[in-house]
Formats: C-alpha cells, structure tokens, sequence
C-alpha cells in the first residue's frame, strides 16, 4: 500500500488529456501536491491509503479552469459602467474612477474578491493584468492560487510609474519578489499596441527575451484600433508587432477580434496564443473573434473573462458555454466548437498560453493537483447523458463544490478556506460608497 | 389598518412598469393572490397589517419571468443531442427518441422536471409547445406556475394525433379541459410553415379566430426553411402566412433569424410578437435574430429559452444576459438592449405577447402577485452599483430564493413548496436509461 496525502473518488473523471476519455467511478490519488495516480476506485482502495478519502460519487471531476486575461482588482468596479461602447466606458467611467480610487489597498481588496469570486467558480489559475501587480501577486499567493501576475507597462503614467523605464524597472521587481511565490509566476503585461511607442515595445520585447518571460498584451480588441494602427504607423498593429519582434511562441495575444486570413497563418505559424473572451467582445461590441477557424488553422485559442467590469464577472464555466455557442453562430456550423474543445480552450490550451502545461491544464500523473469537483445531480443538470457536454451546456458555477490547487483544498463544500469571505464583503461595500463619492 | 395575506419588505424592487423605475427599501403587499401595495417600507408597516411579513433587506424582488417558448418536457432530452446541426438534431436524434419513448408519463414527468427548474430560476409563466398538452397542463395546474399550453398541430402522424382534424379536435378538447385550471391558457401551437399545409393553416387560422387564441409558432428559424419554402411555395414563409391571415395580434413568432426590412415592418404594423430564443438560435446556428433593429421598429421582442434539449436549460436569466450581449454584438453597438429593456423582454413583453399583460409582466397594483427575490449579497453580486445591470449582466439564477406565482409560495428560501423534488430527479434518472435503451 502506498502513503498518500488525499485520494478522491469521482462519479466521473474528465481528465483533458487524453482528449475525448471519461473515466467513470475512478480515484484521483493526490500525493506533496501533485496526482499520482488516476484509475478505477475499485483499484484505487487496494493500492493507496489515504490520510483523507473523498467520495464524490455524484460528482464530476475536471482539471482546474485558466482563466487567460482578467483584470483582478477591477472587480470593484463591477457593474459601474455598463452599456457603453469601449470608448466611452474607457474614457468617461473607468480611467477616471481608476485615477480617483486605484492604490495598494483597492488592489488588494479587488484582487481578493476575484479570487474568492474564480474559486467558488472553479478557477485555480488566472492571468492578470492590472497595477500594483506587487500586490496582486502578494494576494494570489497569500490566497494559494495559481497566478501569472502581468508587469504592466505603458507610455502614459498612472498611479503604478510614469514612463516605461519606469514600468520596466518595477516590472523587473515584482518579477524578483514573485521567485519566492511557488504558485505565482509573471509575464510582461505591455497594455496595447495603441498605448505603447515603437521603442517602448521594443524595450520590453528585449526583457521579455532576456528573462524569458510571456508578454500579455491587448491586441486587435476593436476595428477602431486597427484604423488608428493604419493612420499612424501605416500598418495594422500585428503588423507591427511582427515588425518589432513580437510575434512568437511568448505571445499571449487578447482578444483578436478582427483577424485577416494572412493574420491567422501568421498567429500558426509563429506559436501565438490567443485568450479569447467572447463576453468581454459581445458586451463592448468589440467584434467576433473566428475561434473555430483559428483552431482549424492550428492557433491555440484559450479562454478568458476578461475583468468584471465588462462582462460583468468572472464565470469560466459561463466563458466556456458561451465561447461554444457563439463560435457555432458565427461560423453557422452547429458542430463547430465542441464541448471537448471548449473544455480544453478553458483548461489545457489555457495552460499551454501561460507556457505552464508541463505543471496543470489537465489530470495526468505527475502534474500539479489542480482540480474542481462539480455536482451533477440536481434538478438543473438532470438526466446526465453526457457529463462533457452537460458540463459546457447546462452546469452552472454553482454546481462547483470543491477546488484544490497543488493539492490544497481552496472550496470544501462551497466554503473558502483561505480567505475571509466576510470581510472581502464588507470591504467590496466600502470600496463602492468610495468610488461613488470619488467620481460624484 | 387593512388586512392582507403577505408583505415582502425588499431592498430593492424593479417594478418594470413603470419603466427605468427602481425602488429601495419598499414593500410589496399581496393579498387573495393579487398585488395590493408598493410603496416604502416605513410607510407599508403602518398601513397593512399581514399574516405573513419577509424582510429580504440583501434581495432585489422583480416580476416573475416569463419562458415564452419553450418544449417543457423535452428536458427529460436534455444533453441528449448536442453540437449537431437542427436537420441531423431532428431527423437522427430527437425524432426517433421521440417516437420511441414520448408518452403521458414522459410529458408529465419531463415537464414536471422543467416546472421544477424554472421555479428554481425565477420563471413565473412559461408558453408551452408538445405533445400530450392536456397532461403538461395537469402538471402546470397542479405545482401552481401559469403557464400557456400550445395545442399542437402538424400535419404528420405522432403519439398524439394523426391528422390535422384529429389534432384540432383534441386541441378543442384540451381547451375546454383548461377552462378549470384558473392560471393555465391556451394557445393554438401549429409546429411550423414547413409542416402544415396551407389548408392545414388556414384551419388553425379559422379556429384561433373563432376561439380567439393566440396562435404560438416557429417561423423563420433558419435560412433553409426559407429556401424551402421559396421553392416549393414561391414565396417566403412570413409571406405565406399572411397570406393565409395568420399575421396579426394573435401570433407569436417564436425565432425570426431570418427577417428582411419589409417584413420587419409588416410585423410591427400587424402587432406580430416574436419569441427570441438566441441560445437556442447559437447552438443550432439558426442564425442571429435582429433584435436591436425589431425593438427599435416597434416590434414586440419577448424571450425564450426553447426546449433544453437544444440549449440546454432553461435559465431565463442566462436568456436575458445572452441576449444582451448579443443584440451589442450583432448590432456593433454596445449601448443596444440594455439592461432594463433586456428586462423588459423577459418579463411585460412575454406577457404582452401571451396576452396576459392585464394580468402578469409588472409589479403594478392590481396584477398577479407573480414575483422573484433574488439575493444580491454574495461574493459574485457585489459591490452593487446598479441592481438592474447587476440582475442581467451578473447575477446567476442560483441566487434566486424565492417566488411567488399569484401570491403562493412556490419556493421558499430555494425550496420548492408544490413539488417533490427527489421524486423528480429519480424519475429524470430512471427515463435515462429508458432513452438509451429505446434508441440503442
């Protein structure tokens, strides 16, 4: 009999890879964190002794979901300007409320209410991109979720730096601070093509070379900014980012929206991953990303929620129904986009974007213990034919009962264990009554 | 002092009429079924006396909503059939299933199942369109929801009917049956253009005028209906139908992906409803309804789940917010349906389009006490600016507790009061294995 810390017994398995498998009445056997075994209970009892057993036999087992761009902290603005184009809820609501409120403490208080928000979701990874990324980072790790902390940088100064030395400089710190973090891992966040210069981009795709580092990046969100790329640099913003270096395998491209069949062989050809977040898109009007074409065409597509404060939460699960149903309205192919793919855009394609598949993304032996547990037998999601395409189509996140990551169990039947639910409450109050009389 | 049954004190209450109109910290008094009072709670307290006081101070309470096209117990197929196209869908997998297992039992207990989850998300009111109708009202009358009940017509032989007279025979009868079931109606329900002919129509015509019901309808559903009607007919289904008369008051369209600018036109002039069903409409990839522009030409838009089999729940809060989001992307204008005419469309519209709007739709003095309490306290509500945005971009339905249908608690604190719930479950279970085996 082998000594393991914690063996989970599953109604069903859906472990990603392999693709199209669904293991049914299996153990996961979890062991310093990690699985170490994933086969049928029967078996499972006689090979392993478990200092904890959970029997889950009406549950679904899935790898942990990668949320691939959100704006933490930004949950504090959720629901505060919706129904406004892109622009305008830019200009006229975010980047004001941003100016007047955003400091260690917002950050802080935002990240910790998202993350409370993606556990009880059944997110155990997520890629940000916010200021104070110190703080975040800080939060992530004190949380013990996955994170992968985006160093921003712009040409225009906030309350985090003032130029892009500036950004670059504290980028290279919360990058040192973060070694010390074993769940936290950074990225060079560069905002847009439209708010960083020629030589600012070139700056950061050096560092991103020298430390080896994933750039995390807004890129074709809208028309409007294709147009102004054309009018100013002569030339659309993939373009230039080809021009500039910044097209490879590091690359961690949002949005792509608007996307040219040239573009597409583009993304394949040079490794670049796409974080697709269709909500985000349709709320803002932003544009159809071609998901289905670019899967065809060998371009890993991830999902993601974007922040809340255009989608407006942060619902991998609804991301991922979302995404399977879109692409089959957009490419007018009801086969386009199935739940399997859909599943793998949320878990494994999201891991391979964070350049983090050799560590999660799927259950397989001897990755982190990554997983989410999902109740399957209620009312809503009743009768089970088929827990793949149940799991895309009808459950909703309140079906998740359980979340470990590294094999520490976050949710345990619903609740949080280690954070503070009631005070990420009442502080997410405060901050709106602080917001309303900063912009007021 | 006056007398009543119930006074629900909410924190916020959205009446939908009138429109734009939120009220904080008011009360709702009910009594023998019907709304008597909404005015502040301060005031409320000293001028009824109830029987039964709820003080729901973290609750947004709304009208009930309204499911205005749905197949409610083709749930017991739910997850049976998915990332297919409508043609293979129907003709290699609902149909046969069909054939094979539909019966009374599975219209009661399949739609005693679907009762239970709208219940469960905040429906009041669905419009119904299957077979066995006499047995979906039983079921509707007995757990206490109102409900619409489509007579179904076609003009092929199924389990419930053989031929055009016999399906109208029996939809007299179950019309007549319905006359003692105070919150269920009829409507008549011929299944589509493409499967009755138009002597067939022109009967349904005659009746729905001589008994003055609504007739409920898919029209428009994908673009290969329409090619088949121009080639085997000459002309358009829309055109076809008014030509037989059938485009008036008394029609609801349920789908309407495909519609040309005259004929939006001829649908606002002859006060045509439609039922849209965008989640419906993705999945199949029937095409996208253009809801922004319908509204916007006065056309009465109301919304639908359909049956979860092509869905696959039947979550009309899902319904609001998918709809939302896409009317901004199909529109490429984020400021197109928000949130409270999304509202709008769940509730007053559906009960507009059902005819009952005198009865349901809004929280006004003298309708049905038909409403929803939902709780805006939770990790995935807050911080609340906008309760209204909050309800439609946020807000899963696994937050509503409580509903009331004509003043009956149907769920209270989440559970529900008229229905058995495990009963339910282990009869969705058990006609699983029935579905698989017949088809098998």
């Amino acid at each position: 009999m082998q000594h393991i810390d914690t063996l989970i017994h599953a109604g069903w398995v859906i472990p990603v890879e392999p693709e199209n498998t669904i293991y049914q009445h299996h153990a996961i056997a979890i062991h310093d964190g990690k699985i170490v075994g994933i086969l049928p209970s029967n078996e499972a009892v006689s090979r392993f002794s478990a200092r904890i057993t959970h029997r889950l036999s009406t549950h679904l087992v899935i790898p942990g979901l990668i949320n691939t761009h959100t704006h933490a902290a930004m949950t504090l603005f959720r629901g505060f300007a919706d129904d406004l184009p892109l622009a305008e809820w830019l200009n006229k609501r975010i980047w004001p409320a941003e100016k007047a409120c955003v400091d260690q403490n917002f950050v802080a208080d935002g990240t910790r209410l998202a993350i409370a928000e993606m556990l009880r979701g059944g997110v155990t990874c997520f890629n940000d991109m916010y200021f104070f990324p110190d703080v975040a980072a800080e939060v992530a790790e004190s949380a013990g979720i996955r994170a992968m902390i985006g160093l921003i940088a712009l040409d225009f100064p906030t309350q985090w730096a003032e130029g892009i030395d500036e950004y670059l400089q504290k980028a290279a710190d919360v990058h040192a601070q973060c070694q010390d973090y074993p769940l936290v891992k950074t990225a060079l966040a560069p905002h847009a093509p439209y708010t960083l210069s020629d030589l600012s981009l070139e700056k950061v795709q050096a560092m991103a070379e020298k430390m080896d580092l994933p750039i995390h990046m807004h890129i074709h969100e809208t028309w409007g900014e294709i147009e102004q790329s054309v009018e100013q640099y002569g030339e659309r913003p993939l373009a230039r980012l080809n021009r500039l270096g910044l097209l490879n395998s590091h690359l961690i491209a949002v949005h792509m929206t608007q996307v040219e069949n040239d573009e597409i062989t583009k993304l394949a050809v040079n490794d670049v991953h796409i974080a697709h977040c269709p909500e985000s898109n349709l709320k803002l009007a932003s544009g159809f990303c071609p998901t289905s074409k670019l899967l065809r065409l060998g371009v890993n597509v991830a999902l993601g929620t974007d922040g809340t404060a255009s989608n407006d939460d942060l619902d991998m699960l609804g991301e991922m129904r979302t995404a399977a149903l879109l692409a089959k309205g957009v490419s007018k192919d009801a086969s386009s986009l199935p739940a399997m793919e859909a599943l793998k855009m949320a878990t494994l394609n999201g891991a391979k974007a964070l350049n983090i598949d050799d560590v999660t993304g799927s259950l397989m032996i001897g990755k982190s213990a990554d997983l989410v547990a999902l109740d399957m037998m209620s009312i809503e999601t009743l009768p089970t034919y088929d827990p793949l395409t149940q799991l895309v189509y009808s459950v909703g996140r309140d079906k998740v009962t359980d979340v470990w990551v590294a094999g520490k169990h976050l949710l345990k039947s619903r609740s949080l264990t280690s954070l503070d639910i009631h005070d990420i409450m009442a502080k997410a109050h405060s901050w709106r009554e602080k917001v309303l009389q900063a912009i007021s």
